[in-house]
């Protein structure tokens, strides 16, 4: 096992960048059949593991995002994607708690992925990576909570996939989650969910530079495709009122319409910017991998089609929290999570935040939802024994 | 001017396929800017039209249908598009009315588009045809009108993009149209509209077989490009309940999910099929025309922005109908219109059709819509004086 610390760990509190390596003997069952061996998990810890090592966080990204939750993007340059949450003095508050994010299996920053190496061939994995599920993420995440010598997470977090990945953990490890914060999520992908992703790896695999998923040893990348399938899913994360509200019919730098295939609306410019950005931090066969474990997510259906069923011998207590303009994950699924929780007996509260912002709410500036999550973790915090 | 019959004619009340070419001196002028000569309209006709030319209803096509209204499409051997709507005995019925379908400018069923032939340089028009607009659409209509010796249209009908063109047709040409049934339609496109057909247009165009549109002169088309952006529309013609309660989460032809990036899903299934067949009776550059169009239309910005100032002067009677599931052109949108037309003082009728088929529901056989067609198209002929 090895293990790398990217950042300065000195500065006491700051991020940490660091990524284990399994050895070969700790290889990693996939829901897919078979293990693979040798995996790599590229992770950030923020704050203090305390002496009772029961002020834990994990949070889980989503689809795109990664393990940088609160620090600068080395890729991007921008600041994390959960800054809003996740900072000293922060709801999740890293004064506080330890928390931990790590890449997702199937990710591009770090962790096994497509665009890693095989340590079986020496060469990239592409296609013959397993396809990677939810709970295949979750699994290599307790292999870190583990190595990180964790035995019970205060919380799981986190927001769409992450939420998913939230929801997973305790029916995996119903022993190990104190409490759980799913986010702007679905117990499982409705067939729309699922045809929007499809439409977006249909654009990547439409595109000849992806090769059949061998495009990196050759120098190239499908980016047009993938540029057409971020930009497609891009619309499904906004609501059409934000939409209508930030962009509606305006034009983008003139003032009249060119009669031409140009972008001419400001929303389609911002479309274009969405794609081009980020194929320049994201990988394309990544895409296809989590686009897809998504797909597959249907925690029901690995407990006889009973949601409560995947919550039995759980005693975590649940904060579900969704978006009024969420047409993504809509309240009616996170509703579906609330009644399974109830059947199963366990402590929810249920808050839907009225906002327009739609799916994306979850990342951005929004009061209530960051005073839900306060509250909730200062409850927690309060029942498990942890000082402020 | 030269007319083509390409149907049987003689036999009574048949429908009848004609493509007149106009001369050169009866240009057709462009919102673009300039006008084009040698314009090509491509049409069916079903029923007689009689000795008062009082009784003929033009049908709009939506954005990719075309002037097969109500006989086999000669293309894909499938009934028409509106077989439900019209025909002997249908709520338009061809028994009583002269029914005209044109396929519109910048289509791709025998109308000049851009996989015409551009008369001043003998060469396909490619992107070199100007941008079309609804309006432009409609303009071309009436010259096809004209043409047929009509004054007045008894009734303008469409849904969707077809529509739009029964709404410009009423602030075109007020005097003109006796009665409009616009469906499923809104007054403008909106930024998500906008969107989804940006996606789309930057799939075909990411296609490198696209050729920046001169494809179809090397033997080339942007299928694969095409397709996704099918794909991606598609799923904005269905609801997300009618996909859940078409597909699900159903499989396809198998018991157990393949761990793969197959079609596992009958959704996967159903969406490549959409793509794949498109894109043997479309063409790729009339799908960035008839895009391009709907994103342009905006019919208040004509008057001042005020859309009841685009109706004064009608005496149109309006029925205007939306689903109550659409969520392409929803029905607060159908409610614009029905203000609009309230503030102009035209006579209108608004129907909210409970379904949860989507937008797709104005293709569908849905009877509340019939009968609503129906009943406005007898109460309107009854007032024009149209015998049963």
């Amino acid at each position: 096992m090895a293990e790398l610390m990217v950042a300065d760990p000195r500065r006491h509190g700051a991020p940490r960048g660091a990524s284990v390596t399994f050895s070969p003997d700790s290889r990693l069952p996939m829901d897919a059949g078979g293990s693979i061996e040798g995996v790599t998990i590229a992770y950030q810890t923020y704050g203090e593991l305390n002496a009772d090592k029961s002020n834990a966080i994990l949070v889980c990204h989503a689809l795109t995002g990664d393990q940088h939750v609160a620090n600068v993007h080395p890729v991007t340059g921008k600041p994390g994607w959960w800054t809003t949450m996740v900072g000293p003095g922060r709801p999740i508050d890293t004064n506080r708690f330890f928390v931990i994010c790590s890449n997702v299996i199937g990710g591009c920053m770090g962790s096994t992925g497509p665009a890693s190496v095989n340590p079986a061939t020496g060469r990239l994995w592409g296609l013959d990576l397993p396809v990677v599920t939810i709970r295949d993420m979750v699994r290599a995440q307790a292999m870190l909570i583990d190595h990180l010598g964790i035995d019970t997470l205060f919380c799981v977090a986190g927001g769409s996939m992450g939420g998913m990945q939230a929801l997973q953990w305790v029916a995996s490890y119903p022993e190990r989650v104190f409490a759980a914060l799913p986010v702007a999520t679905a117990p499982k992908h409705s067939a729309q969910n699922i045809a929007f992703h499809e439409v977006g790896r249909q654009a990547v695999m439409a595109d000849p530079d992806w090769l059949g998923g061998r495009y990196a040893e050759v120098g190239k990348q499908p980016t047009k495709g993938l540029a057409v399938a971020r930009m497609a899913a891009h619309i499904t994360y906004l609501s059409e009122g934000a939409l209508q509200r930030k962009f509606g019919r305006k034009l983008q730098n003139r003032d009249a319409p060119t009669f031409s295939f140009d972008a001419d609306f400001q929303i389609e410019n911002y479309l274009r910017h969405q794609g081009s950005s980020f194929v320049d931090r994201f990988d394309a066969n990544s895409y296809l991998y989590v686009t897809r474990a998504c797909d597959y997510f249907d925690l029901a259906a690995d407990y006889g089609g009973s949601l409560a069923r995947a919550f039995v011998g759980a005693k975590t207590r649940f904060c579900v929290v969704s978006f009024t303009s969420d047409w993504l994950y809509t309240t009616a699924e996170a509703r579906a999570i609330v009644h399974a929780l109830n059947a199963a007996s366990l402590p929810v509260s249920f808050v839907e935040i009225d906002t327009d912002k739609g799916h994306d709410a979850f990342l951005l500036d929004e009061p209530d939802f960051m005073a839900t999550t306060s509250g909730f973790l200062e409850s927690a915090a309060k029942a498990r024994g942890i000082g402020a």
